[in-house]
C-alpha cells in the first residue's frame, strides 16, 4: 500500500480526525436551564470565587491543546501551521484514543518566540495542560522552559522529551537482547536538534555515559563556532573526549545510532563501521536515515524507525496520551524528569522478557496496555515527587 | 426547581459539557500509517501547497472557538476567564448539539485588547471561524472591527449581533400581534453597552426610526459628556429629537422596551407609563430588569426575557448554531448585515400565524427545525452577497 497517496485520499474523505460532542442534555426548557442560563451562573460564580474549581467544574481537568507554528513537522520542516494541522489532529484522536484526553490542536500563525510564549499564556487557564509541537529549535527550548517556569500546569514539548522517551525506552531493551550495559555503550545521535539534544540529555540521566551528538556541520564539539546555545549547552556535558570529524567518523565502533535528522543520510558502510551488534533507531519521519532492509544487510542487530510501516516504532505515539493521562489525573503541575524516567520504564517494562525479540523491543503504537501502563507510571511519580495538586 | 443550585450539582457530575472524540480507526498499524505517520505528510504536503486545502483535509472547515475574556460573563460582569469557562462550555455544547458545528472555548487571561486581537489572529489559521463571547464594551469593538478586518473567516461577537438578531427577530413577531408598524413604534434599549448598541444599529437598519438608548448615567444624547466613543457614534443616529433624562422618562409613552442591562432597574410604574400594548424584552441575565409577573400586572402586552425559566425566551441560543452552520457550509469569508437579517426573518418566520401568540413569539431555543432554517437562510443570502469561498 502507498501509504501517503491512501492517507491523502482519506484525509479528503474524513473531513478532519477529531470532532467535538455534546455532552449533556440541551432538548428540553429545564435542560437549558440547568446547563446554560439561567443555572449556569452558579458554577461560574464557584469558579470566580476559587479559580482551582475549573477543575471540577468544567472540562479543563481533561483537555490539552496541541500547539504548534508549524515550523518542524514530521521531517518535512518548515510547512507553516495550516499545513501542520492533520499531524496535530492525528495526534489530538491519538490523545483521545489512547489517553481519553480531550485535546484540540491550535496552529499559530507566527515564529516569534514572545509572541507564542505570550498567547500559551493567556490562552492556559481553559487547559489542565500543554502539549508542545513541532516547533523548531532553539525557539522551543525557551519556549518550554518559560512556559514550564510561568505556568502552574504541565508543559511538555513532545518532540524533545516524547522522544527521548520513546527512544529511553527502545535502548533498554535493546540493550537487553544485546547483552550490553548502559554505562558501557558508546552512542551517536545524529540530529542536534530539539529532538537530538533531549535524548542525549535524557539519557545521560538514564545512565549512559558515552553520547556524542552530530549535526549537518559535523559532532558537536566544545569551541566549534557554529554550534547555537543549546548545542554549546550539550557540549559540556556530551563528547568529553572531544572527537572531532563528521557522522561517518562519529560512527566508527559505536554501539548505538540514533538518528533524529533527515532522509538516508546514513549509509551501509557507516552501518558496518559500527561495533558489535550494532543498534540504530533511524527515527526520520517520513523517510528514515536508511532504510531497514539496508541496515539489516549491513549488518545491523536491532533496527527501529519512527513509522507504523516497519518494526520497532520508536514514536511518541507510545508517550504522550498515557503521559498527560497520568500527569491530569494527579493533577500534576508540572512534567519532572521522574515522571519522565517513570514513563520511560513503564514502557520498557511492557515488553516481557518472554515477548523480547529483535523486532520486537517497543510495545506497539495501538497498545492499550502500554498506555494504561505509562499513565500509571507517571501518575504514581507525580505524587511521589509531590507535583499533585490532588487534594487528599 | 432552584436552577443554580440544582446546576451547580450537575456541573460537578458531568465535569465537562463537551468533549473530543477521535473519528477515525486508529487501531492497527495500518490504520496509524494512515491517520498518522508517515501517511500523514501527504495532507500536510497538500496543504502548503494550497492553503484553501486545510477546509477540505482537516476539521477546520467546522470548527469555531468559543473566545473570551471573562470580562462580561452574563449579566455577572468581570468574572475572570477560568469563571466564564461554564459558559463558553454550554454554547460549545449547543453549537454541536443545535449547529453540529465543532467548538470549544477560549478563555483568555488578559483584558488588553491588542493582546488579544494578536493572540486570536495568529490561532486563526486553525479555524472556520470566530465566535467572540462576552468581551465588554468598548473594547469588544474595536476586537471584532479589526479582526473582521484582517482575517478572512467569519468573525462574530454573539454578544451583540446574536442578541441584535434574536431581538429583531422578537420584535417583528411580537408588532405583528401588537399589529403596530415597525416604522411607527417608539423603541427605548436599556443598557448602552455591547448588546445595546448592536441591537439599536441592527433595528434601525431593518425599519425601526424611533430608536432611544438608555445607560446608567441616563439617556444616550448627542453632546453628553459622559458618552464613549461607541455611545457616541450610535448617538448620531438615534434619539433625533435630543431628549435628555432618566430610563424613567425615556419609557414614558414608547411601545417597546428593550433590557440588556441589569436585575430590576424597571418598575411597575415605568410599564404602566409606556404606550398602549407595550412590549418588554427585559434580557438581563440570570436576572431580568423586571420579573415577567410584575411587567404583566403592570399591564405589559407581550413580556420576553433571556431566560428558559419564562416564555419567550429572548436568547441568542437561537442564533449562533445555525449563523455559523450556515456560514460554515458556504465557507463563507465574513457575517454581513443580510446574512444577519436573513436569520433575524428566518427565526421570525418559524413561528406560524397560527402558533403567534402573547407567550409564543419565538421558536424554542431547543427547535431543531429553526436552527436549520437560520441556517439556510444564512446559506443563502451569504451566497446571494458574494461572500461565499465554495468552488462553483
Amino acid at each position: 500500500m502507498n501509504y501517503r497517496e491512501v492517507s491523502l485520499k482519506k484525509h479528503g474523505e474524513w473531513k478532519g480526525k477529531i470532532e467535538t460532542v455534546c455532552r449533556v442534555p440541551v432538548d428540553s426548557r429545564e435542560a437549558l436551564s440547568l446547563a446554560y442560563t439561567p443555572g449556569v451562573a452558579e458554577p461560574c460564580m464557584a469558579i470566580h470565587n476559587d479559580i482551582e474549581k475549573s477543575f471540577e467544574l468544567t472540562r479543563r481537568w481533561n483537555t490539552v491543546p496541541v500547539i504548534t507554528d508549524g515550523t518542524a513537522v514530521l521531517g518535512l520542516g518548515d510547512i507553516g501551521p495550516e499545513a501542520g494541522m492533520p499531524v496535530m489532529e492525528g495526534k489530538c484522536a491519538l490523545f483521545k484514543a489512547y489517553g481519553n484526553v480531550d485535546a484540540y490542536p491550535i496552529c499559530l500563525r507566527t515564529k516569534d518566540t514572545e509572541e507564542i510564549i505570550k498567547a500559551i499564556k493567556i490562552m492556559a487557564g481553559s487547559f489542565g495542560g500543554i502539549n508542545l509541537e513541532d516547533i523548531s529549535a532553539p525557539r522551543c527550548f525557551e519556549i518550554e522552559t518559560r512556559l514550564k517556569e510561568e505556568l502552574d500546569i504541565p508543559v511538555f514539548h513532545d518532540d524533545q522529551h516524547g522522544t527521548a522517551i520513546v527512544t529511553a525506552a527502545a535502548l533498554l531493551n535493546a540493550l537487553k537482547l544485546a547483552e550490553k550495559r548502559i554505562d558501557e555503550i558508546k552512542l551517536v545521535i545524529n540530529g542536534a536538534g530539539a529532538a537530538g539534544i533531549a535524548i542525549g540529555k535524557f539519557l545521560l540521566k538514564l545512565g549512559v555515559k558515552n553520547v556524542i551528538l552530530c549535526d549537518l556541520k559535523g559532532i558537536v564539539c566544545k569551541g566549534e563556532e557554529w554550534l547555537n546555545p543549546a548545542q554549546k549547552e550539550v557540549a559540556g556535558i556530551t563528547n568529553l573526549s572531544l572527537q572531532h570529524g563528521t557522522l561517518a567518523d562519529a560512527m566508527k565502533g559505536v554501539d548505538v545510532l540514533i538518528g533524529v535528522s533527515g532522509p538516508h543520510c546514513i549509509t551501509k558502510d557507516m552501518v558496518r563501521s559500527m561495533a558489535d551488534k550494532p543498534i540504530l533507531f533511524t527515527c526520520a519521519n517520513p523517510v528514515p536515515e536508511i532504510e531497514p532492509e539496508d541496515a539489516k544487510e549491513a549488518g545491523a542487530f536491532i533496527v527501529g524507525t519512527g513509522s507504523s510501516e516497519h518494526p520497532n516504532q520508536i514514536n511518541n505515539v507510545l508517550v504522550f496520551p498515557g503521559l498527560f493521562r497520568g500527569a491530569l489525573d494527579v493533577r500534576a503541575n508540572t512534567v519532572n524528569t521522574e515522571m519522565m524516567i517513570a514513563a520511560a520504564k513503564g514502557i520498557a517494562e511492557c515488553v516481557t522478557d518472554k515477548q523480547l525479540a529483535r523486532d520486537y523491543i517497543l510495545p506497539y503504537a495501538y497498545d492499550k496496555n502500554a498506555h494504561a501502563a505509562v499513565a500509571k507510571a507517571v501518575a504514581d511519580a507525580a505524587v511521589r515527587t509531590g507535583v499533585s495538586k490532588l487534594k487528599k
